[in-house]
């Protein structure tokens, strides 16, 4: 696989953010020549730090209104990471939310049909606009039901991108992420993922809360995360009839209890502890209850399967962020 | 039904269009005090003629920047008539296309919160976001594969607005249209539906073109969608705990194929003929084969039947315009 990417041109949008630096830094060890786009909007964990040692080179710019073409000509590769993802977020502003998620992601597509009609792209979708799960595992074809308006365009910004396939026969395939974890997270505050949190409290020596408790989740490690993006690139050009213009769920390791993941977060840190809360009333309109992925079509495709068990990535991310904690505490990118 | 709108505060948004004006004729005639909201755009169908007689209050303005404060405060009801469905000016533009959508949804949505938290809404949403059906007939779970950026922003408007009822305990029901026809559609051209072109053209004593012809689709008289929507809004009132938070199928007469179709309107106007043309290849990754909608939970839930036949539906159509073409040849609103 590695040698498959020396030398190819590859924009990652997002790419100063948690997965989208992650890739990055993958890409570039694999010999690629790597953009990284990425706004650096305070609030979604993008930070220039994350690049660093990648060799990728960032471009400060925002979808709604780059410049888009001079950096999509001639690429080879797209990873689309870049999205607005605050489910509380969507709900306050779904205006900025739907601009994010839809308009930038049109001027985005109109681009790349331009500057790169050829180019494989990789989109970052969600398991969100499922809603709450109607059967778990969770398959693709689930009624779609968003719980919130960041479900909405992040669906429809998933089904523009199939479009293209469909319409102009991109290469093209959608990954549907479940909770996502590992070193490069945003752990200041729950807005990227509640684990984000949990990790700060436990590393500064206070409880964290676990909501609900019995609730399950499945998570993927970041290095798995960035096996499967480039599982489904590969996949775009070997198999390009069985990957292209379909959207694959990707879970982890074993679902697991919100309750049971906080004992493995105290187990991986070596210290700490949590109180159980009930489930906020505000949030338990957009609470989906338990759920755990699917993916055996992603896996059946391109023989890809999470490497890193829970309590391993864990003890990882712990470990990372453990001497680089304050330098995350803050919104500067 | 009739007693229960007198007095009541509607608004109609789309209202000077083919379906928008059709309901204020009849919220009009109800004595409900109604208000059409429509931007009179070129290209839409929308006609300040379609409303004489209804004595509805028409405000020109477009969703997408009107003082909505205003238009909403305080009404009983809005019935959601306004969006962009030309699929072709979708591919062609879907940035406007979102903007109307999408965008605009959400301005109306935020404007109602505030001015009329109680207000039912019974929302125009469409069968085009199902794409080429996988099952026949279709039923509300199929999946969504959009076949066109109009219906990924279709899709999301829906969403948007049951979205209300999931999280803020909104009164609100969608209804997915099929094809739909009857006087004051747009008949100088293609663009609301293939029926139009056809009205005109034998009534121009001009053969028209079927394309394709083995397609089956159905076909909803305007009658029986007003009749319709009005249903829904009497479901939200009187059975809300069934008829809230849901997007039903609205179907019509029995199913018919686009060849027994042009028979059946040539047997309407009494005059003229078709020719058979292959499926155009710029349309064919947008056509979506034969469809017809599976609407027996929306049946059942409101004892809705349509009452007029195909062909006497186009009898009437045909004879509808039959004296009013030449005002109907121009896009002037």
């Amino acid at each position: 696989m590695t040698g498959s990417w020396r030398g190819k041109r590859v924009l990652v949008t997002g790419g100063a953010g948690f997965l989208g630096s992650a890739l990055c830094q993958a890409l570039g060890a694999a010999g690629a020549e790597v953009v990284a786009l990425d706004a650096l909007l305070p609030g979604t964990g993008a930070r220039r730090a994350n690049l660093e040692g990648s060799g990728a080179r960032l471009v400060e710019a925002d979808l709604r209104d780059a410049d888009l073409p001079p950096l999509v000509e001639g690429i080879d590769a797209l990873f689309n990471m870049a999205g607005q993802t605050s489910h509380a977020g969507s709900m306050a502003d779904p205006f900025t939310d739907l601009a994010i998620n839809g308009h930038a992601q049109l001027r985005l597509i109109a681009a790349l049909r331009q500057g790169a009609p050829a180019a494989r792209v990789v989109h970052a979708s969600t398991r969100q606009f499922y809603g709450r799960p109607q059967v778990l595992p969770v398959p693709e074809a689930h009624p779609i039901v968003p719980p919130d308006a960041n479900g909405v365009s992040k669906f429809a910004a998933e089904q523009y991108w199939l479009l293209e396939n469909r319409v102009h026969g991109r290469p093209v395939t959608a990954l549907r992420l479940t909770n996502c974890y590992g070193p490069r997270m945003r752990v200041m505050d729950a807005r990227q993922t509640f684990l984000g949190i949990w990790v700060r409290r436990v590393l500064e020596g206070a409880p964290f809360e676990v909501w609900g408790g019995e609730q399950l989740r499945d998570f993927s490690y970041v290095e798995d995360v960035v096996a499967a993006f480039l599982a489904a690139a590969e996949a775009l050009a070997t198999k390009p009839a069985d990957a292209a213009g379909r959207a694959f769920n990707l879970g982890g390791d074993a679902p697991i209890s919100l309750k049971d993941l906080g004992d493995a977060m105290v187990a991986a840190a070596g210290e700490g502890g949590y109180v159980l809360r009930s489930f906020p009333a505000e949030r338990a309109a957009i609470d989906i209850g338990s759920y755990h992925a699917d993916d055996r079509a992603f896996r059946a495709l391109t023989g890809w399967a999470p490497r890193i068990t829970l309590p391993e990535g864990l003890r990882r991310t712990v470990d990372w962020f453990r001497p680089r904690l304050p330098a995350y505490l803050s919104d500067e990118t």
